[in-house]
């Protein structure tokens, strides 16, 4: 039988997991450990590596928390039970190099006092200079781990993850996008059992994959255009998670602990007047793939 | 008699105004001119000073805007007419050095279809180390102006502006405030021409005291640790702008021009993970500081 409680210790499990691979892969830096506890009720365990090898700033936050629904949120949601439980992995990683990634990973559980429940997460990768050949290993990754559970889920948490992780107010996506899902319950068509099954595996692809793109990127050379230009696209990043991110904004509202939810936000950012990048350039050819509709694995 | 015509003219001559009166301050830097229109009605003018001796980066916004108000902003206005026309001057400005605070300044006018109308605005200092008697001079001189129309507004505006300019996840204001008002009509026992006069009066404040606060802080040494805080702070700034501030959130649901919007944001500001100011220092004392409701102007 499948209880928040054994959600919460697998999905705690899996912190553990992420952050030892992830110390291996940067070779220098380590996850620190914070546990907190949330006065409305739960906590967590936020884990930071700062100034590694590879990461300057990567946070895996682990939290279980419980309270009553504040009304805005009850509406947003569209529940009519005040009280919930909700357990969930958040992920986001600002490496040193702009050559290297950016990536994100959310998995999560929700329940409601009268009963409902649901899970819901997401993976998504927004490098700083898109190269084709990793995007395309990217989501042949999650496809591959989507299509051993429901050969629809790919294709359907694709287009989700396009358009969630979309600025609207710059109309460009985050990243190449990735995989996102939301209200993942029986009526998918699969039991608890399979889909909280399913939200581990995609939690377990996290490690590999991110190690993959460091290995592959960790060594190209770059110099202060490319930095620069890191500094830009971390910009967009920290609109994106202040003006849309639901998860950012679930905390904020619901009074949580905020350097665990603003450990998203990268060290250092960057905001040019109208900066436009040369055409032509590889900043140019970037900016052109930040856009919905992409097929990246087939 | 008072059109949103010469409502809008007064306006654009303010933003020359105060332009001048900077670029005189700084002794260095220019405001480039840029001019755009709307697609769903009106324009304005972009003015952009970058990498001056005292200012890195400033902008000071005319637009006069018209068009049709979308759904969510009518509701959140409480208006019934969809058909409105807005002007205004917005300004924010980020020094170079730590020593001298950032600033921010909106004046405005608002029309509906139905004939409704009124003016808002407000200045706000922001300093990265809060100086008290600088703090006293800012707002006696907001207190001064407020006096001559009405000696209800500065005490009315004041606390409005220490609600308003507040980052309520963090419990902490922006900065020490200053003064905000809107809605401000004939309800307030003030005619149009009064209120505009009013208005305008609040603009003309602005070139003055932050060049006084400018002369008075821009010889102060500092160093990386200042330098440092100062990105914090700024990373504040970023988070007030992009979660709470009204009219970048108008900007953005108005389809606004993404630039001229977001020329609030600072060239650089940084997000270290739970970071805290050595407890006695001029850190620690500024953030004691980012409190409602003290008494600056007497």
């Amino acid at each position: 039988m499948i209880t928040k409680e054994s959600i919460a210790a697998e999905l705690r499990a899996l912190q553990s997991r992420i952050c030892s691979a992830i110390e291996n892969a940067d070779g220098k830096g380590n996850f620190a450990v914070e546990e907190w506890s949330r006065e409305g009720g739960g906590g967590g365990i936020t884990r930071i590596l700062q100034q590694g090898n590879v990461l300057e700033k990567a946070g895996v936050n682990f939290s279980a928390v419980h309270g009553d629904l504040p009304e805005n949120i009850m509406r947003a949601l569209n529940v009519s039970s005040s009280q919930f439980f909700a357990t969930g992995v958040s992920i986001v990683m600002h490496p040193n190099s702009p050559m290297v990634p950016i990536i994100h990973m959310n998995v999560r559980y929700f329940e409601l006092g009268d009963g409902q429940w649901w899970f819901g997460g997401g993976i998504d990768l927004t490098p700083h200079y898109v190269v084709e050949e990793d995007a395309a290993y990217f989501h042949s990754q999650l496809k591959n781990v989507c299509d051993k559970f429901d050969l629809s889920f790919y294709p359907k948490y694709k287009k989700w993850a396009d358009d969630y992780f979309f600025i609207k107010h710059r109309n460009e996506t985050r990243g190449i996008g990735g995989i996102f899902f939301d209200r993942l319950n029986e009526a998918s068509g699969h039991s608890k059992e399979v889909l909280f099954n399913f939200l581990i595996s995609v939690g377990d692809t996290f490690a590999p994959v991110y190690t993959e793109l460091i290995q592959r990127n960790r060594n190209l050379q770059y110099g202060e255009n490319e930095k620069q230009w890191q500094l830009i696209r971390r910009g967009r990043y920290v609109e994106f998670n202040l003006v849309y991110d639901k998860g950012t904004k679930f905390g904020l509202d619901t009074n949580g602990r905020i350097e665990s939810i603003l450990m998203s936000l990268p060290e250092t950012a960057s905001w040019k007047y109208d900066f436009r990048p040369v055409e032509g350039s590889r900043e140019a050819r970037t900016t052109e793939l930040l856009k919905k509709d992409i097929t990246w694995a087939v």
